[in-house]
């Protein structure tokens, strides 16, 4: 299929070694903020924080999170631009909630009379908190769309990246607990330029299951 | 900012009424059937089902599922143009991966003689199952990538969607269990296009936490 939008996500692939003396320009770095940003969540929840790893320093606090497990995707820290730490709330409240309707409001999108009409959304929350108050499962789903929408928008880009389920959670939570602020990281984002000859799936073509076996048109 | 990339996702949002006159090219269909194929996935799992709802009688049958809650999305089944039901496995088996790596064999990306060591990365499953052989945390997640990537991907089409985790989840369980095959669906995506006059949601500002709300770069 030659569709731009195709073309694109065919070129998509997850490296697997970065070419270190590439950085993303300042440019295309603010258009994949502004991706997240724009990332759609259920009732706009937004239960979301993205820490970007740019720094020497916060490279040198995310090398020491690999040293329980996950070391093979150690070696991404220093060689790519960039590592997106998406995190999620793990008790998102009707205070965080307030959050949102007020800047609808400011942002003219919700009347200020419409204030306390709007919080009757926040029970789709409720639907999706357990006995303790823990909305995780829920929250930890809206971060993946923005994760979805995040590789989209890279691959347009033309920039390469690579999803790590291969984090410690609880090792990020203790070095990153101030960024943090009580937020659960479970997934991260190297983005970068590949290596020209050590990414050995660089050239492997893309495999998928056939369209017969994912899709059913009823 | 005025990138082709954010003026598409500033142009995205949550439709709330259809135009049941319009209906999405076959063209489109296509494009937006491959792109979720070509969805990024763990692993490359890919541990997903995709139940298109298209015909007059298939709709019937969605349309009985809002029997009991979420009726306010209920309005969507007979005016969006399609409904894509996003399923996920529950029980993520060795066998389900063999058939990733058969079809990567297939595909020229995995040697056959490397197909027992391929299997190496069904740890990362393991890591992700609970005592019961459950990996519905994880393969759900996966959905959801495929979620974001298939809304980016309308946005570019200029096709509008409705993303509805309120649909019943069970009641869809029992009335196509014949096409889920034991896969779970707990969301569901409308697309078309909105009613020119009854979308109330089709005027209004887009409302988003501030950056440095959300992003830290550090």
């Amino acid at each position: 299929m030659t569709h731009a939008i195709i073309q694109d996500l065919e070129r998509r692939y997850t490296a697997k070694r970065y070419d270190s003396s590439k950085r993303i320009s300042a440019q295309d770095l603010e258009v994949i903020y502004e991706a997240l940003r724009l990332s759609a969540s259920s009732i706009n929840s937004q239960p979301w924080k993205f820490i970007v790893i740019e720094s020497d320093a916060a490279r040198q606090r995310l090398d020491t999170t690999f040293a329980n497990m996950f070391q093979f995707n150690q070696v991404h820290v220093m060689a790519a631009s960039h590592i997106i730490l998406f995190a999620h709330n793990p008790a998102y409240s009707r205070d965080d909630y307030a959050r949102v309707i007020d800047k609808g409001i400011a942002d003219g999108r919700t009347k200020r009379e419409d204030r306390d009409a709007a919080f009757a959304a926040f029970a789709f929350v409720e639907l999706n908190m357990d006995e303790n108050g823990d909305t995780s499962a829920w929250t930890k789903a809206q971060t993946y769309i923005a994760l979805g929408n995040c590789l989209h928008t890279l691959a347009r880009l033309k920039i390469d990246s690579t999803t790590m389920e291969g984090v410690d959670s609880d090792l990020i939570g203790q070095v990153f607990a101030k960024e943090l602020d009580g937020f659960v990281c479970e997934v991260a984002l190297a983005m970068g330029y590949h290596h020209p000859t050590e990414d050995y799936n660089a050239t492997l073509p893309k495999s998928r299951l056939a369209k017969e076996t994912i899709i059913s048109i009823i």
